[in-house]
């Protein structure tokens, strides 16, 4: 671990390496007069707490640091102090003073008068130096500073160090350092943490590097990571695949918005089973048989049906299935969007190559920060998703077929692509049309759910399509039947008993335009435009056949 | 009713009317030569359709109307048309030609020669007109379209055509009309329909005007317009509610996302309970026992706990609850907020009062369509929400019990305010202070949940606030207990079995930094600022003890 080295290598003369020796005493003089000045308006006295141990009662330092009394943080007061984010600093704040708030992400006592800590906020972490300096640091107080636990969150004040350009600092996301003039601690965690928030963020480069010079380092497994999820989030990893899920939602909405949608909530407890065939969480509600909704399909067509024109939805969905795969959950969420249509389904996926141009390309333009930092645990390609001409590439299934069928993959006749198939399908398309995203159409309709509109002119097939991701499907949608005979003859066919679908069979009773829409699962998005190699990644606090907690 | 009133004033002789004659033959000879080029680009033809009745087949102008076959709307083909949006019908657009498709929601036969129709899209109406006129409509085509059923789908071309200002259109929202050229069903509805939505449209003072000019006028009762929900969503109301409902939550995002909160989504399906106390749904996930949650007010707090800062989450909550209010759902959206907390609660109320500011700013400036056409069914008052110094007024529970009691109201000593006091002082915070939207910090601490911080000084008090629109709480909110002993100590105090929260506990040790937050329900939030009367008028498909469909 070299956070420390920055400031090692520059000599271990304390601030002086990087501020003259007259500006330093200024600056001290100049902070000395904004502590006592901000001593007077403050209430709290962090040297009668509780956390200052007894020895160090006797440091004339010894209000500069200590564990903040619970009291303090009970909305006691406002003292008007300014907090800046970790995120915020940078070269420009040289030799300005600051009180940030983060979490102490590691601790490096060089000597008992030289101690680094590195304190992180969100996404972002900068290394804070405290040496033994007479009138400002004392030893007691670098003691107190290495005595903390991980993961405990501090308030630290000091000044902004800039280093040598040439010699910059290593292992933290901000290029300045803070050199540390008080430092309290507002929350002090327990010394022995399950997981070392070091160890989850270590890349398969770094595994393989320790292995080659011998080291052995912790890899912290899977479900180790998801029983402590509190702490394996604060990885940066975790912190931006996050950011990225909040970001791919909020340009779904802005796109969506703009095309003159509708957000709409509909009901996750429903009577019946809303699309028949897979399984339902059921549960009692007020001694109706109720279940959970596998997605907002039937209600957000019933939108349509109502006379919304253009809806979608960002909610909870939930399949009972027995899935253990790397892509599927049983809590999920969805974003569906459903649309009246004036002619041809491909409006639908008009909207579809359009909305989501629009959030890879929100996400390559905003979200670098984040991107590089998966990217740094977990390499992946950028993805590609336009052609040359600009467009989104669509292919028919049985363009689909012929590709796999040529390069030798046998597909049932009119069947359905398994998860293979489709990821061959995927290099295929790759490596003939050098794109990672793609639209296939007009499916056979029996691989299709009942409510699908068949084509006019051949009932075989479908006015449907899935999206492909890197090989991976992550859309599917479809024109709907409108018509309320034709859909209850479809729902017969397929062994649907109409009974448990009578509100939504009757709701077209009163005749919907003619409408088509699609659903995609957000982590699943996240996961592929990330090339990310488990949805439960993706998924805060995730649910399978196996995981109800935490 | 009265939407034929616009024409027949003008004294019935069709276009003419508004445009001049020869004028009016260069439009039709125009259009002519437009519609056979559309016509020779269109596969279709609705001569040949199923829908023309017999006797039109020697009509030479049967081409122009009847049903359109569904082969037709099966994405057969795209003809390169554009349709207009009813909502964009303006006057600028004189005498061009448009083509609309939209829901015909009234028919009015003049004579065997003229009709008129009301047809509406989304929150928009205009008025259709058809006579009689050489070449150009004939009585067969008058016949068709009056014998539409009310609420079919349909595709009109024609005219647009400008009423003299003197004279405008009453009864739509657009101010012009459609002089017909074709008319085409692309979804003819049942003749019976179960509510017209006329009738549910109706506000008390029509009622009223009936009443007193000895009318009798059908009210469709809340149980029947939830009973048919997908038609009485069609009224201009229940449309604008929803979108009133989507900008609340466009709005929320959009601030928030603004002040770097991170958009979460938490598990709906739980371990344990949520909070306690309140009844919950209960069911079985794959052998272990589950529940909806109550609220994302775990897991929001575990987010900020693993490092986030500030979160938000827009999802369902789930409430068990058998309240028969006029205000409660069984589940409904929840708005929920976490943040760190630097010093004091404050800064959490701060949020809530920009953030709302931001939300009621936003409505009042971007959907007053939307506000008004509440306001013509239930007329309300416009929500006063600032102070005049431009502030949010806030006051502590102390003091709005002081107010009470000097009004003569008894309340049970640090006991919550029920609905009716809650009601009174929102009256009494009105006639002092001027203002519908107020915060009340510093409740007794007994009546917040477990995990509610008390207050530094005085332990019978907490760090808490609940907020008020026009009455009735929208929100609660406080600082929470962030040490796990202490959080443990008070929910063993309320007698809750610490084993069933404990993956929350646990996250507690961990050490996250001091934090509050709030939720508040979507819902709610839009019944208040619209100062509607029942909680379900604002929940597309609500769910309450009794209902669950549709």
């Amino acid at each position: 671990m070299d956070e420390g080295e920055g400031f090692v290598k520059k000599g271990g003369e304390g601030e002086g390496a990087s501020i003259s020796k007259n500006k330093a005493k200024k600056d001290a003089k100049k902070a000395e007069k904004a502590e006592r000045a901000a001593q007077r308006q403050q209430t709290r006295s962090a040297a009668s707490s509780a956390g200052a141990s007894e020895s160090d009662e006797t440091d004339p330092l010894s209000s500069n640091y200590g564990d903040i009394p619970l009291e303090d943080i009970q909305s006691k007061s406002v003292t008007g102090r300014t907090w800046t984010d970790v995120g915020e600093l940078s070269v420009e704040m040289k030799d300005k003073r600051v009180l940030i708030r983060g979490v102490v992400q590691a601790i490096r006592p060089m000597s008992k008068k030289i101690a680094f800590l590195v304190v992180r906020q969100n996404m972002s972490t900068v290394q804070c130096v405290l040496v033994v300096s007479k009138d400002i640091i004392s030893t007691q107080m670098v003691r107190f500073a290495t005595s903390l636990s991980k993961e405990s969150i501090v308030d630290v004040e000091g000044v902004i160090s800039v280093p040598d350009p040439k010699d910059p600092i290593k292992g933290t996301t901000q290029p300045v350092e803070i050199h540390v003039r008080k430092i309290y601690c507002v929350n002090r965690n327990m010394s022995n943490l399950p997981i070392n928030i070091e160890d989850a963020s270590r890349s398969e480069t770094e595994f393989k590097e320790a292995e080659k010079s011998g080291k052995q380092l912790v890899r912290v497994g899977q479900d180790t990571s998801l029983n402590y999820r509190v702490l394996d989030l604060r990885t940066l990893t975790n912190q931006a695949i996050f950011r990225i899920l909040s970001q791919v939602v909020n340009e779904f909405r802005r796109f969506l918005l703009s095309k003159n949608f509708v957000e709409i909530f509909t009901p996750k407890v429903i009577a019946g089973s809303s699309e028949g065939g897979a399984e339902v969480f059921k549960l009692d509600y007020k001694g109706q048989p109720a279940c959970l909704a596998q997605s907002p399909q039937l209600h957000k067509q019933m939108a349509v049906c109502a006379g919304f024109g253009r809806v979608f939805e960002v909610g909870p969905v939930f399949r009972a299935e027995n899935s253990y795969t790397h892509r599927h959950l049983c809590e999920f969420v969805g974003l569906d969007v459903e649309m009246e249509i004036k002619e041809h389904y491909h409006e639908v996926c008009d909207i579809v190559a359009e909305l989501f141009v629009s959030i890879f390309n929100h996400l390559n333009e905003n979200c670098s920060k984040e991107l590089e930092a998966i990217n740094r645990q977990y390499p992946f390609e950028p993805l590609k998703y336009l052609l040359p001409d600009g467009n989104v590439l669509r292919l028919t299934y049985d363009e689909g077929i012929e590709m796999l069928t040529e390069a030798g993959v046998v597909i049932e006749p009119k069947g359905d692509l398994n998860t293979e198939a489709e990821k061959k399908l995927g290099k295929l398309v790759s490596d003939k049309y050098n794109t990672d995203f793609y639209i296939l159409t007009r499916y056979p309709l029996t691989t299709r759910p009942f409510y699908t509109m068949p084509c006019y002119d051949n009932k075989d097939y479908s006015n449907s399509f899935d999206v492909f991701l890197r090989g991976e499907e992550i859309i599917s949608g479809a024109q709907r039947i409108h018509h309320p005979d034709m859909l209850i003859q479809h729902a017969k066919e397929r062994g649907i008993d109409v009974k448990t679908i009578s509100t939504y069979i009757d709701s077209f009773r009163y005749r919907p335009p003619p409408h088509g829409g699609f659903g995609a699962g957000l982590e699943r998005v996240v996961m592929l435009f990330c090339g990310l190699n488990n949805i439960r990644k993706c998924s805060l606090f995730p649910r399978d056949p196996q995981r109800l907690t935490p």
